[in-house]
């Protein structure tokens, strides 16, 4: 309890969306407080408070025994000044982890509980730990839908929100999971050459072997600053940028980050999550991609419902006008998997290529045309034909040309990977299954989305008949060691299934 | 997928239970991995593996971009030397956290299940985020007693197991909560002295104002190599040690780092913290205190007998001989709360003088006797008796002056602090409840356990008469601005409820 002061010290470490302070073993008040390394401490300066956790130090170069060392965003949040004074605390456990508290002892939290705890999270109040805590706590079934509303406007209100000016903004989002599904980089030139509203931001590949952020940066810059952004929305109706340098919905972010590692996932977290930044950017309209198949990310169409069901009961408290389609995951979209194959299957329909592929035009013509309805003057069932006509008549592929000029446009070339191996088909049959996690990963290990070049192009989808010999899909590769890695992947499983005629279902048997 | 190699750098940094990697940003690995912050690597050197958290460094002074950085017990953990070439690749998941994801969903897992986490955790391929995520899985009721079994033997197996070549090695084991409750330093003597084996090993003080080890500090030496221990054991028949350095059931050690930040708490994690660690040190017989009272950490009978069959449950099933003793935890235990004056309780106690507190010699008496009567030579009932003569005789006494001696006797000197504030009674009445939360903060805050000397000294205990104006208990403390922190605590709250003599319940009523 002896508030003795340190000398503050930025220490280049990024701990991501975690304050750490480093205290010297040997440090006065590090003894004097009884701190155990991992306790949280309270770091004050100039009237300006934070929590961190303690890392303890044995050298002098990172932090001397009259330094308090604080990792990148800790030093950031504080706000003071390197060699100001600083005196440090044992910090009361964040007040809101009473509430993650209740809610692993089995209670409903109320919208003040989920406030409370996405305030103490933003300002950095939470480890990585008690993050951890609340999402287990909150996992699985255990929001009901009434929670997952309030954890969603918690969310919401904890971050900045845009005002487009305009009564509709609209907006698409899929749940994702399904390799080449680039519908977004079609669904966006179509919709606003029909005049609407559509400011679409997208991240990058986390997991998969590309996002749409990913893949338009073969055409355009993509990572603009926010006043360019608004720019080219209201010169050109739309846009397709990365979303990541707009700090909307910052808990999500910080969440996500704790998410990952972990590899849990719950719905009402996936509902939370997407409805808060949506509603974060400013959207009025919102059609969401429920892609289902077995391995998809939604396997049943029971659980499918489930989740539509979620998604529009929250979305209607919320006071978004929120649509869900459930589409076809039984398979990848499109042929090419990774950034570059992708953008050239994307041009390809935009330019009406007849070598286009078949079903990423005719789901992204279908997701258009879901969100072209939103407008009042359209009837009921016409949006498809009204996306359809400016699709064929090239207004979509103008209008994809200007939000490229707009942005930055690169140089294109659409020259897959330098390393090609030819994956063949062992017998005659029909290709009566392709496995979307399987191609992915041979995806990812081959370099994509890294490497933009690498990735898989697809020569046969579900229901082609194939002789023994025939090639299912090239891998691109741009390294001999990440190429000799995917081939021996393929050996092991090569993600297609060859049967019978048959042993095809239609989408719809298969729900 | 490029492995390129690295130089291993060791940093000074102590990340306690989790292994933690540095990685500059410029590091042309980090750069082509595509690695996220916090993602989790795995490093391998000389056919040695470890899984890593990842901190992205900005300063060459901690790692340059040629070098990778592990934290101490990362670095010991690889086993290689500094310098040394060190390849890094993305980590695959611990394979356990499925299980823990299927706990998460609400699944019941099997003993293989819980091996294979514990063997993931002792082998810190979790990080603390993910045994953030074990433990909440795990807390609260989600546990059967199959399932607590399940992981005490779990754990159990993960570590060492002492063995004493005896057929009986006792010990008892207190869930804590009440201040002032050093029974053990009576127990071992009088138990010791019958002839029984007792290798007692205690902790420090975490959230109380005293541990055993702090307390059993003021009189001896309590860090012992193993080498000294077994031979003090073996001369004497018990010790008063910390147990520390023991490294027995390491996996509880990990889990209850992350438990104690997180504040959460369960009674199946504790069972098998409990009873992992006394298994592992070799017990063969077992008494379990469990003080009940309204401000102890059970606080109504019903839980008490819960938990009590939960001890029974599982001690069984480990081939344990267990028995449970549910005890009044409605006010602390004897007078001092602090390590100097809880250590001259206890040593009035054990020269009989006749101002030691009775309270901790007549608990102290009852456990002994109880675990006296393991002892198949003595008649069921007989316990205290034996108990209270061996006491009474001096050869209690004899015996701990001979442990005493045996550790290492440290010059003792019960003065307390320096600074001394006096707690009086506002009003006249019956001392009817003494709140033990409140009396361990207080004493904490004056300065205990860092300050040996801080700490309180009660006067007055529960059914007491007093005058407005009499002394309840005396504050010590070594510093003034802990001294003047404490008083102004008091100010809010001294503990005590001065009421009516009908207000004073007996202990049978109260449950």
């Amino acid at each position: 309890m002896n508030n003795q002061t340190l000398k503050l010290r930025r220490v280049a470490i990024d701990t991501y969306h975690e304050n750490v302070a480093y205290l010297h073993r040997e440090c006065a008040v590090y003894r004097a407080e009884g701190f155990q390394a991992l306790s949280k401490i309270r770091v004050s300066a100039s009237g300006n408070r934070i929590l961190a956790v303690l890392n303890v130090v044995d050298d002098e170069a990172i932090v001397t025994p009259f330094e308090l060392g604080l990792s990148e965003q800790a030093f950031q949040q504080l706000n003071a000044c390197a060699d100001c004074a600083v005196s440090v605390d044992h910090a009361e456990y964040a007040a809101s982890m009473d509430a993650v508290r209740r809610k692993i002892n089995g209670e409903r939290l109320s919208l003040i509980d989920f406030e409370s705890i996405t305030q103490d999270i933003a300002t950095s109040r939470y480890s990585k730990m008690e993050m951890a805590a609340f999402l287990v706590a909150t996992g699985q079934n255990s929001l009901d839908r009434d929670e997952v509303y309030f954890l969603t406007r918690a969310m919401l209100e904890t971050g900045q929100r845009l005002n487009w000016g305009e009564l509709q903004v609209v907006d698409k989002h899929c749940i994702g999971g399904i390799p080449g599904n680039r519908t977004s980089m079609l669904v966006v030139p179509i919709v606003a050459a029909h005049g609407m509203l559509i400011p679409k931001t997208s991240s990058r590949a986390i997991t998969s072997p590309a996002g749409t952020a990913d893949t338009m940066e073969i055409l355009a810059e993509v990572n603009l600053s926010p006043e360019k952004l608004h720019d080219i929305v209201r010169r050109h109706r739309g846009c397709l940028a990365w979303g990541g340098t707009a700090r909307l919905a910052p808990v999500d972010d910080m969440l996500i980050s704790v998410e990952r590692p972990l590899g849990i996932d719950s719905q009402g977290q996936m509902v939370a999550s997407i409805l808060s930044k949506k509603l974060a950017a400013g959207s009025t309209h919102l059609l969401i991609d429920i892609p289902v198949g077995p391995t998809a990310k939604v396997r049943h169409m029971r659980a499918a419902l489930a989740l539509r069901k979620l998604f529009e009961y929250v979305g209607d408290q919320l006071g978004i006008h929120l649509e869900v389609i459930i589409t076809d995951g039984r398979q990848p979209v499109g042929r090419g998997i990774g950034p570059t194959l992708e953008a050239r299957d994307v041009m390809q329909v935009l330019e009406n290529d007849p070598v286009a592929p078949a079903d990423l035009r005719q789901k992204s013509l279908a997701l258009a045309g879901r969100i072209i309805e939103f407008d009042p003057d359209v009837r009921g069932g016409y949006g498809f034909a009204i996306a359809r006509d400016i699709l064929d008549s090239g207004r979509a592929l103008a209008k994809m040309n200007a939000i490229i000029q707009g942005q930055g446009a690169h140089e294109v070339d659409f020259t897959p990977g330098r390393y090609c191996h030819e994956v063949k088909a062992d017998k005659a049959g029909v290709v009566s299954a392709i496995d979307n996690l399987q191609m992915a990963k041979i995806a990812r290990i081959a370099g994509a989305p890294m490497d933009k070049r690498a990735g898989v192009d697809l020569v046969r989808k579900t229901g082609d008949a194939v002789s023994a010999g025939d090639v299912l899909y090239y891998i691109y590769a741009e390294f001999m060691s990440d190429f000799e890695f995917a081939e021996k992947l393929v050996e092991q499983n090569n993600g297609y299934t060859i049967g019978e005629k048959t042993d095809v279902n239609k989408f719809d048997a298969f729900m």
